[in-house]
């Protein structure tokens, strides 16, 4: 399938790849999908380290693929890729669903490039956490930011676990990165599990609130609020500043409360108005002081290195639980002793030693 | 090596069998311990359902043993307490070292026996995680428990990583209940790793907080607070009355910034005095309101089911992640990529896809 930004229309936009479009359709070739020559990993690491978005979206697809070809080439451009990467703000943003995620990243994106450099904005969530449509499905969202040359709005990965999704975002993030994007946003629901995620591989971990302590709030997962490196109160605007206001004082109570951050900074909250564009500038300044910050204390290096780490241990832990419960003998059996377990007949401890003698019985004496 | 409770000078007295001891010397075998032989796993059990705290406190000892034969019984005697157990009120004590901990479970305690029943008291930190002595060291900290009749206090499983510390203190629940204990505390100390798996084993897990905003909360873990069913504000007397009044209301404005619990219920804070023994009652009451809040509205067997999933889940990944990281072979592999990786010259992917690989064509194929 053709992307979009290989259509004329589109020349010199930086376009949501992601939209679905009808494939152009080759009437020579009697309904098969014209497709162009994958291009070899040594001409998309050329073109990437250019800046050259259309090989950049091309390599994105490849590491979203699921055909081993395609990914076989997909690790040899992140591998290429990873010298010149590592040089960006990455930065999470979360917050429920009408807290005004879109609107907000579409002005904060315009701040960013106020002063130069390049933004790519990708997600995270894995389709089965999407409420239909809610995540980038949509460029119209980010209106400004989706016309702007230095953009780069990539979409979710639609398929997958969220650890497959995980990865697939992070590798992304290292594409981009050599691509000279010097500023990514990782976007997020903040209804699922993706947070932990999204905040294993940012710098910077943005909480979007509303004003208001009753219904808004029904929807964000618990524990949140203690990952946040900065909560911001948007619709600080009108008739409900004084709410805005109030929910600030009552975040920064509750802030105070909780210990230190292993960093040393101290979260702060703030009021804005994405859609009237006030307070914007004071949120990015924030920012500013957490990365003089960390950066001068050393977190910064020290939380990327703990999340390279982090990422190879959680591939592997992945792979070796894949590798035991995809095995539909060891399922069965899994099954089986797991009802003994919920009917008090058998100990947690003895029914997973019965399932993991199976296993290691069968696969490796 | 002999247990205290074996010592004339104990009999009668439920002591704290962890305490170190010089072992018992039998003059005439030159110096080597005097061992009463093992019981059968048949013999125990029937001794624990009677209630025989010398036979609960042995098979907890061959629950924390590391030798193969010890386990062996062990499990086997939980297997058939199996039945027996489930009937108690499992409750999670946790707060930073100084919060007083020891004499609020004291107290606590005391009250709880008041209408009958029976306490045991135990423990869940790995000794790496301790603060030397301070969990359940020294039984004096709990002088009132450590002479009544029907409360059983055990120390936490002293070596071990926290899985296995974990494993034991579950299992030494399951004893605990056929024994007929229908009141199980679990102490924890707040700062470390260990509050996640004790949530993971309890029905309600309990906070104690200090009056004051400033040092006193610096040990404290962050994400513990949204764990908690019940904050309580130890040291509500004298001069510090309208202290702990403060700190009440600020953690209740914290609390109701977060979103309700997957039980439903509010968590709920509280004062008292552990020393002066003031507002024991009502936290009581509090924990009365939920149980009967989560037992009516089906979430008391919902969490218990999910845990009892969890640990099988649990046991399960760790065996696997130890059948991997053990292998020597596997380690030096995984040392070089590891650095590889934290050098940016390999993907995490990449590289745990290597070691992987490694693992996998040795092992099984």
């Amino acid at each position: 399938m053709e992307h979009p930004e290989n259509h004329e229309q589109y020349k010199g936009l930086t376009v949501n790849s992601g939209v679905k479009q009808p494939p152009v359709v080759n009437p020579y070739f009697k309904g098969r999908v014209a497709r162009k020559p994958l291009p070899s990993a040594g001409e998309l690491v050329e073109g990437i380290i250019k800046g050259d978005v259309t090989m950049l979206s091309r390599a994105v697809t490849l590491v979203e693929s699921l055909s081993a070809d395609h990914q076989a080439i997909a690790q040899e451009v992140i591998e290429k890729c990873l010298p010149y990467s590592g040089n960006s703000r990455r930065i999470g943003i979360t917050g429920v669903p009408g807290a005004g995620k879109s609107t907000s990243i579409d002005v904060f994106g315009l701040h960013v490039l106020r002063d130069g450099g390049k933004l790519a904005v990708l997600a995270i969530d894995p389709s089965s956490e999407r409420t239909k449509g809610s995540i980038l499905g949509d460029k119209t969202r980010m209106e400004k930011l989706a016309i702007h040359p230095s953009a780069f709005i990539r979409p979710s990965p639609s398929a997958g676990s969220l650890g497959g999704v995980a990865r697939k975002t992070r590798e992304t993030v290292v594409l981009c990165e050599a691509a000279g994007y010097n500023n990514i946003f990782i976007e997020t629901v903040g209804v699922g599990q993706s947070e932990t995620a999204v905040h294993s591989m940012v710098d910077f971990f943005l909480l979007i609130q509303l004003a208001g302590t009753g219904d808004e709030l029904q929807g964000i997962k618990r524990g949140i609020m203690e990952m946040a490196d900065g909560i911001v109160i948007n619709k600080a605007d009108g008739d409900n500043v004084d709410r805005a206001r109030l929910a600030q004082a009552q975040f920064r109570s509750a802030l105070h409360l909780f210990p230190p951050t292993v960093s040393g900074w101290m979260p702060e909250v703030l009021c804005y108005s994405g859609y009237y564009e006030i307070g914007i500038a004071e949120v990015w300044q924030m920012i500013d002081r957490y990365f003089d910050f960390v950066k001068n204390n050393g977190y910064f290096e020290q939380r990327r290195q703990q999340q390279a780490r982090y990422w190879m241990r959680e591939t592997i832990d992945e792979q070796l639980r894949l590798h035991f419960y995809n095995n539909p003998e060891v399922e069965a059996l899994l099954h089986d002793r797991e009802q003994r377990v919920l009917g008090n007949r058998q100990s947690s401890f003895t029914a997973a030693r019965d399932v993991l003698d199976f296993y290691f019985s069968k696969n490796i004496h």
